[in-house]
């Protein structure tokens, strides 16, 4: 809306539309509804099942879908049922794309979010017009599917350098280290990574960042873990070995089960930290 | 020497000093030997017995150290080792400071190491102007041991993150994405760390890095398996949980088992990547 | 055919029914003539996506099923592919059963299997009536599905052990033990498990197994792995956290890219074994 | 004392030996009285340097041990250091062996525990007298040391065993089986193991063991770290990949660190079971 264009809007929970509509958007009962009405369409949604409901479901998009529509979706789904919807909606005429975004609250709110955009070559400028009013940083990728494939990719690493950044610090600490010094040395040298530059795990390191506020805000381990079964499904399906990546799943699933469903991902350092007998 | 410094040296294989005496400098027969002659000394040894024997074997430095001589361990060893050292040394009047380094072959050769000193802070600056001969980087860490502490931590998360780059870029280049894509994908977003932005393990994607050279040159793996057992041993013994860089050391050492062990340890790309039945 | 009932067979390579149908059997085009003829129908496949084919393809039994027909599927697939063909099954009045099987071909030779059944109960004994022709031990494990979850989570604790056991056998001899002494002493232990004391992986320890025959025969590397991808994905489906059971799948998905993959699971035991430089 | 010795203990806690002296044993001041008076001593210590202190400090057995003594350390300790008591009771023409034990209180209590005895052949049957007063089974492993290979090889795949069982256990109840049919079945399969059938961690699977009384008494949490670390280290030393134990280690080692530390060992199955949310 700020960039001028006029929003057409939908979700399974109205009261989430309340603010949308006093800035101006129009608010329909449904993605059919919206679909009758707007021929660009973005969703993003929390899983695959969500997804397959709001496209193909009884008042999804592509009942009432005009032909020649651009759909855009940003959930972070298996990269399979991106490309199921893609077929589902090139039989109705329209075109799919798999947008996922990374970027957390504070960059959604600033623009700055960086999509990943699968589908259609000659399709990506459309999408790139309407995710830049979003987003930062908008970059093809390929084919549909492989929007979902970097996100996915992506958040595996992340979840690998967190951990092991955790892991990292919690031992230096522990030999005697001062933390701040720590995390110096690292980003001059080779153990660098997001986790340990811009987002250490490590209260007290950084500033504005999770760690220094409880682990409140940020990206959720409840989020991370789904995101590591995503990508040990498609390693598996594939026949990839990911030794770290499966192992970072099951350290984010055992902390979902150990009260850190919440937290942001980076209390890892939390979960990893305590000494016997406190 | 480049410096204005003469220089003493000595080595158990004296063939290797050859070079070294061409450009004038004067060797000797035994570690003792340089003890008597210099009073500032820079070991680099490959592993902790090497650095028990040549300080206090029976023609090592502390049998004939001159008292008030700087002595600087550039080996990577078990913190535990140096402070051992660090003791025997002031009871001959001597300070003993470890000083292990990052940077490979070229970084040596270039004057671009980066040093971590562990030891008593007033003589940091002496042994910083020594180190600076030889290294763009000389940090201050601690108490002796702190160095090793440093190097440790920094070598276990350049591990982790090397692995797992190695298998988020190969997961992603079985789900379709394109290696050099997928590198820069993750270079601007929260996966980014050294091992994909500096030093990529995937053929193609950079050059003048090991991978770009069938993995020749460059940290080898069975070095990488060392310095994981090290940052194991003091995880243990500090009671520290450390998951990834636990599974990091075995992944290495599996590799030595497998052929890998003087490959640059970015072949661990090499290692996961293969396809059954290839 | 060895307990007096005629046998009507089907198989994608007709080929592989010669031996039957010289023994007596008679051998039809496709799964739905089977199910036009036979009202008790034994299936046997490799993968899920096969048995939707079987069960629900333009030629699947489930074309032509008489009402009342009860359907024992013995494949070893996720037990949500299960569920879904009992769901199907039902619409045509018929009954799916799961009952996957353990044991190797030793075992399926002299008739000494297991089936794991899950399905109704009341069509227990029709089925155990017929699979205990072929097997020594018929269990009746709950609702359908539950067959597949006992396959499942045998085979998972089946990996752990027997790569636990390689580990075990490998750092023992390394520390100066007799393969045969520890392995009787673990065996009168708390360390006993199925691999150490039935299938014990270090050659020279058994006869009879595949550790004593270059790991010939046997349950293959490649079947393994593929049932720890079953298991994990059922695992990250129910959230459940199975931090060995994802490292076993990891390292029998690095043995089949290291060559391994026909190999009888038990050589594991080979992967680790190897020293550096050699 | 039931066997008919007469005993001379110390304790470092002298409070300790109380119940002993009311039973009729001499108590003494230190390790160097035991061995001025006794010429075959049984020593059981928690780690490494208290047995170096007990065998080799200032008031250690080493000062005043008899010519010709044989010495048995039942403490479970790093193999090297047991080696390195050898060589030093040799020096004082004593006899040093191994002899840890496993088995629980109950089974000390009941004489039923089982010693793996490493030292030489000839003094072997000597030992073995003493140790069958307190143990069911005596068993001869070979050279000094060797008793501690074994008992930390079967303690590692012990741990595997457990954590796997939990798992498994774990993933069968979120797929719909009933807890003790699930352990049947495994037990009559390849799944079986020590920790299934004989110790399973699930409550209501078995009467009798810790996870029937809230995983009190048994083995703990903290003592089975220490036994992983002690693999560790040797798995390390000896260049042995062994990963599911590397991963057992780190597990317990995160549980000590979580409130686990003096609960059973098998409390790993409540570690892991509980869902996110609650």
């Amino acid at each position: 809306m700020k960039h001028g264009y006029p929003v057409i809007a939908s979700d399974v929970f109205p009261e989430s539309c309340k603010e949308l509509r006093e800035l101006g958007a129009q608010i329909l009962d449904s993605p059919a509804d919206v679909a009758d009405k707007a021929d660009r369409i973005v969703t993003m949604l929390p899983s695959s099942p969500n997804v397959i409901d709001v496209y193909t479901g009884p008042n999804g998009i592509l009942k009432r879908v005009k032909k020649g529509s651009l759909l855009i979706d940003s959930s972070t789904i298996d990269p399979a049922v991106s490309k199921e919807m893609a077929v589902a909606a090139e039989k109705r005429g329209a075109v799919f794309m798999d947008a996922p975004v990374s970027g957390g609250v504070g960059a959604a709110t600033s623009g700055k979010l960086t999509f990943m955009v699968g589908g259609p070559e000659e399709e990506f400028n459309a999408a790139k017009e309407l995710l830049s009013c979003m987003g930062a940083n908008v970059v093809y990728c390929g084919q549909v599917g492989t929007g979902q494939a970097a996100k996915i990719c992506n958040n595996m690493l992340l979840a690998i350098g967190m951990i092991g950044t955790a892991e990292t610090m919690n031992l230096g600490i522990r030999l005697g280290l001062d933390p701040k010094l720590l995390a110096k040395i690292l980003n001059m040298s080779s153990g660098r990574c997001w986790s340990s530059d811009t987002y250490n795990p490590v209260p007290g390191v950084m500033e504005g960042v999770p760690s220094a506020n409880n682990y409140q805000g940020g990206f959720g381990t409840t989020l991370m873990a789904k995101d590591l079964g995503l990508a040990q499904n498609t390693a598996t399906n594939t026949k990839t070995p990911v030794p770290l990546g499966s192992l970072a799943h099951q350290i984010y699933r055992m902390m979902c089960a150990r009260g850190y469903a919440s937290k942001d991902f980076s209390s890892v350092f939390q979960f990893l930290r305590e000494e016997e007998g406190q």
